[in-house]
């Protein structure tokens, strides 16, 4: 998980199904627009369940609202249900009956009870990869029932209940509903790198509530990195005292952690790269490494040449030791060794290693990691645990049972699977990489029409999606991790066939809402970031102006912020216009939107472009406010004013656009490469951000450009036709 | 103590220069308005320092701001420029140079540096109530000098540099300044209650961060209460095992809370409250109170019976144990003992306890309650510590040396400091009251005049802002803390003289700013927290009137909310309006402020009346939309509609009162009764809020209803008419 490796940027696909950014951007279009979506989805939830049918009525949720168990009853589960209260009480403001030493009182009559779990058992100990997470939940106007064979299913349950609860002018009530339940893949994770930006324990449990609310079931702590060693280790104090700048987990805090996720039905496995992305671990430890020390703490981003040394004895030493240990700490069976970039350059530079391997005919570098995974695989097995890695661990010699974490390309699991390896996605879930949700949501591990066998497909656990941390604080990556997430969630969770975007984008906004309430920050870390861009002079309109921009702007995507900042590092402040800007702008997905109708409609239909003409008539109105307001005034926002003038020049090419269409007329030879030149250059991303608008733009312009053939074309054709002009491929003119 | 005293309430004042509410109200009009201020304070530091001198000129602040030391370094005072650059890193966006490990790098060259920083030496290793705090800073437009005595006294400057840090279209920069700076009283603090609310450690270390900013020193925290028993004792577990519900600070986070001040230059006193207040101590340990139990940990609010049996040899017997393990843990010289609202009802019906009061010969409970003190202050003795405790505790028995803090009137500071003991104060600085900050900002420890002796003067050591926590979480305790503290904190800091209002809350407002920047809540917690209660079908605008609706609304005062929402307890979700409105709303001050210009001058002034009409037109605006929108569709906001109507009546009768000044002419009779009238009913308090802005309404109503005589009256006559007219007596007709 090489976020940042820059040399391979161009060959690097993070989205299998997204060529070209132009590309991408047409993709946009055609998901909103055209596009067939899936059958709608009715209700809320996400993710939407295995079977779900609403029924005629709503049960009230009132003060009196009364709990009930029926059969055993788990602690894990009484803890769940008790957080499941308290949300509905902070929720509603509703006060339910509490016992005198202070719990939530539960009625002894399951009869008579609002809500009866019945659960029965208390299924694993610790959260497996085998757990039986299904349940069943029947609300009527009478009563809810929630089933479940394991307290794990019922809290996937109290999920649902949490999602399902509404409010409306006669009250709080939930709606009769049936559903029968069950996860479409077992492994759904988030990965959050606690290495590059420290991420301290109360950012790693307000993102294991917001996981549970959504069902996801692994979170993955990436641990070790070039720029920190984030574990305390026992045995080899000198790992974490020096390698982490004092930020790192105690063993304590980290048995904190795993018994919070266990609480919520959430494995926790750990990852401590190797033998490459070492630098942290060879600070403490430079004899270690393949060529001679001292190292300091990695602060820049990208690859970086340390690496641990195969062919010294000692390392297979601390790795005994230290994995021992680690394999005590973590429950889980898994424990996840990285693996990847590893560039050989320490190992290529150093004789004495290139003679192990050739007198362990071992014919190369590759040959040589191989050789050290088979050793590390032989101590994690010592110590009862299963080698995960991504996808370069893959080689011949790789020991039977391990599994590789794809993250290069789809490629990846084709080939792992084809081996026997059993498998988790994350090529497509690169959430910090800034695209948009639907295409982490359309990116199925095991799409309809995909290459791999049924036994293939068997070895497909699941999916993670990936938080690297070069650009992110804990101010700023609830806002990277959430809502794109859940969507993510969905997709492992339900069945393949849900796959209506248009309907994941309107549950995600209530689900959004729902992860706030755990704590989580994605919404309320922006108000305070912007008012200190904004400085102390600010107005209201001032700020109100800024918010709009900003809702406007989305961060540039894949890895071109470390091409717009290259001089940064861990020590920069991420306080910026790019940190307030988030990924997936839903100001400009309803542009889009608007924009779509237009062009698939009447071209001067004036009901339609209305609203598209009040959107640019906004635009120009903040882009004086703050052109001639803060990105003047304001130090923080100076970075802001060629993305003012930008906005300028977007919003009058389209209101050129729309005149055009109204006049119905053709306009003028040379007036659509004049308007996408505009484009073009109001598109370049600036200060780490750039407008997504710019592609419905594009659209809009190819539309006017044809305003007076609308009538020649039939549908298929005249998308074709818009999409040819409005992305032309590189080299092609943009002409009809 | 007694936030909660409803019998005392009538009789308890807890602001000595405020009378009742409608004097409240009145003074909040003189304030604003016809009283004289003190000179004016340029720039914008929060507490003001001693000695201020803007000269002309500013040094520039860029990513090249150097700093170096000249003199001796301290740990503590590295640690705390580390905390005054990342500051300043966060704000403005730049990266200042680092060394290769890591930390901020520090210039060889003190002569060319930006800042250069001389610290005579460290000065106490723990923070102490003599420590020298003073510290001069002169900037030049070529270099800023922060010289002080100690290491505290350079935390004091740097907390002043980071408020004069300023930014314009030019960049950043700090002022040309000579200041010379040190505190009027020693003792400034600020109380939190962690035990009716538990508030954990993340409330306290960024309070303790936003006290730094204010340069307050003294964290008093109360941690023993009715409603729990919030530290952990290794010796006595049950304690805190049984009176806690599992929210209390360990020892080792106790330790860490300490060492978190100590480095911010700030004290830690714990308070102890024994003999009442003691029900949690009882529930672990019955057999220590002075009636049979079992107890359970109180919810409700109040004062209560249960209280320690003095004479039981195993309660001293106990506190020795305990008090000597907090004394090990503490390191601060003061214990506090709390000693307050001691209601007597289980010693006046126990024969046992009272034949011990006739036995030796104690007179009575309050004898016997000294009795109790002077034992537990010899205890306290042994282990090398000073008690301290409020007004209760002063007793002719009480030993020499014991500090006596005063809450409940100006005579308790007169009485203890006439028997020569020192006193700290409270009284007026009850935050948790959510009066207006100018209320508290005037409450001089020593006013001009004073009624103390210089002897006695001596013995007022400072005061302490009191957060009692019925009413607060910990999302939104700062919001009852901050900004307001800020300006306890000035009045504690600065000269006497400093006490023009209108400038304190023109400073206010930016080290309001300042104090966000910490990481404190008290802006940030109200947006997650108004789009709860509207709920998830609210539009932008919806949300938008909310806030303006919420901004002119303000939590009921003194113990009043207890009243309106009689069925609370520690269970009930803190998540409403209530909490959501915030205390000395500025809106409504800027609207006391437009209403004030208006009467002064001419009445009929349209360029004046224009801002309050275009308030009042806001008002019926806002109260349309929620009116017919999210008071009727949000269950949240069922309890706004009473004061949805109410504000549409406030801004009728404002309008009313605006076209009879226009007009010139008197109003018709009984015009003024009959809007006096409706301003009662819509000042009504409902659920748990009410509108501050009736204050001013009632003088425009009585300016108005002097319209035509206006000509007739001196400033000063007419200022007193206006008062007699909106603010009667009780029992007196509303005439002039």
């Amino acid at each position: 998980m090489p976020p940042m490796n820059f040399s391979a940027m161009s060959s690097f696909d993070p989205l299998p199904r997204a060529g070209s950014r132009r590309l991408l951007l047409a993709g946009c279009f055609l998901a909103a627009g055209f596009a067939a979506g899936a059958a709608t989805v009715k209700g809320e939830l996400m993710p939407v369940p295995a079977s779900l049918q609403f029924n005629p009525g709503r049960l009230a949720v009132a003060g009196d609202f009364s709990v009930a168990w029926r059969g055993p009853v788990d602690p894990r589960l009484r803890d769940g249900l008790g957080r499941l209260l308290d949300a509905v009480e902070q929720r509603t403001g509703l006060t339910f009956a509490h016992t005198a030493a202070g719990g939530f009182a539960v009625a002894a009559d399951a009869a008579s009870a609002a809500l009866v779990i019945e659960c029965a058992g208390p299924g694993a100990n610790v959260p497996a990869l085998d757990e039986d997470e299904s349940y069943t939940l029947e609300i009527s106007p009478r009563q809810a029932v929630l089933r479940a064979p394991t307290a794990t299913g019922a809290l996937r349950g109290c999920a649902t209940l949490q999602q399902l609860l509404q409010g409306d002018a006669t009250g709080w009530f939930l709606p009769a509903v049936s559903i029968s339940d069950r996860p479409r893949f077992p492994w759904r994770g988030l990965m959050i790198d606690v290495c590059r930006h420290w991420q301290p324990i109360e950012v790693i449990k307000r993102n294991l509530d917001g996981m549970a609310l959504v069902k996801l079931n692994v979170l993955h702590l990436h641990l070790t990195e070039n720029q920190g060693f984030r574990i305390e280790s026992k045995k080899f104090p000198r790992l974490h005292e020096q390698g982490s700048d004092g930020h790192y987990f105690t063993q304590d805090q980290m048995r904190e952690i795993i018994a919070y996720a266990a609480a919520r039905g959430i494995r926790v496995v750990p990852e401590f790269d190797i033998p490459g992305h070492a630098t942290a671990w060879v600070v403490g430890c430079p004899e270690l490494a393949s060529a001679p020390g001292p190292y300091v703490i990695e602060r820049a981003w990208g690859v970086f040449d340390p690496v641990l040394d195969p062919t010294n004895p000692q390392v297979y030493d601390l790795l005994d030791g230290f994995l021992g240990e680690m394999a005590a700490l973590f429950p889980d069976p898994y424990i996840h060794i990285g693996g990847d970039e590893n560039n050989g350059v320490q190992w290529s530079a150093n004789p004495h290693i290139q003679a192990f391997i050739r007198d362990h005919g071992l014919k190369d570098n590759a040959g040589l990691h191989a050789y050290f995974n088979s050793r590390v695989h032989a101590i994690l097995a010592k110590y009862g645990k299963k080698l995960i890695g991504w996808d370069e661990i893959l080689h011949p010699d790789l020991p039977a049972g391990s599994v590789i974490h794809s993250w290069r390309g789809p490629q990846g699991l084709a080939d792992a699977t084809a081996r026997g390896f059993a498998t988790v996605l994350s090529n497509g879930y690169y959430i910090d990489l800034c695209h948009p949700t639907w295409e982490h949501y359309l990116n199925d591990p095991v799409p309809p029409g995909s290459p791999l066998s049924v036994e293939q497909q068997k070895l497909v656990l699941g999916g993670e999606a990936t938080m690297w941390s070069e650009w992110v604080t804990p101010e700023t990556i609830d806002s990277r991790i959430w809502p794109r997430t859940a969507a993510i969630a969905e997709r492992l969770w339900s069945p393949r066939g849900v796959r209506d975007t248009d309907d994941m984008y309107r549950r995600l906004a209530l689900v959004s809402r729902r992860l706030e309430e755990t704590g989580l920050a994605h919404e309320s870390y922006l108000g305070p970031a912007l008012r200190e861009l904004a400085g102390d002079g600010a107005s209201a309109a001032d700020l109100r102006a800024l918010r709009d921009f900003t809702d406007l702007l989305e961060p540039v995507k894949n890895y071109e912020r470390g091409k717009q900042q290259p001089a940064a590092n861990q020590f920069t402040p991420l306080t910026g216009l790019a940190d307030c800007a988030r990924p997936d702008s839903a100001a400009a997905r309803q542009f889009a939107a608007a924009v779509d109708r237009l062009v698939r409609g009447s071209l001067a239909d004036e009901s339609v472009s209305s609203g598209v003409r009040a959107s640019l008539a906004d635009w120009k109105s903040l882009a004086q406010t703050l052109g001639s307001g803060l990105a003047v005034r304001s130090p923080r926002l100076h970075e802001a004013a060629p993305l003012v003038q930008a906005l300028t020049v977007l919003a009058g090419v389209g209101e050129e656009a729309l005149q055009v269409l109204a006049s119905g007329r053709a306009p003028a030879p040379g007036w659509l490469p004049a308007e996408l030149a505009r484009l073009d250059q109001a598109a370049v991303p600036h200060a780490a951000v750039e407008f997504p608008v710019v592609a419905p733009l594009r659209l809009l312009v190819a539309a006017a450009s044809l305003t007076d053939q609308r009538g020649k074309f039939s549908a298929e054709a005249w998308r074709a036709a818009l999409q040819r002009i409005a992305f032309p491929p590189p080299g092609n003119t943009a002409a009809p």
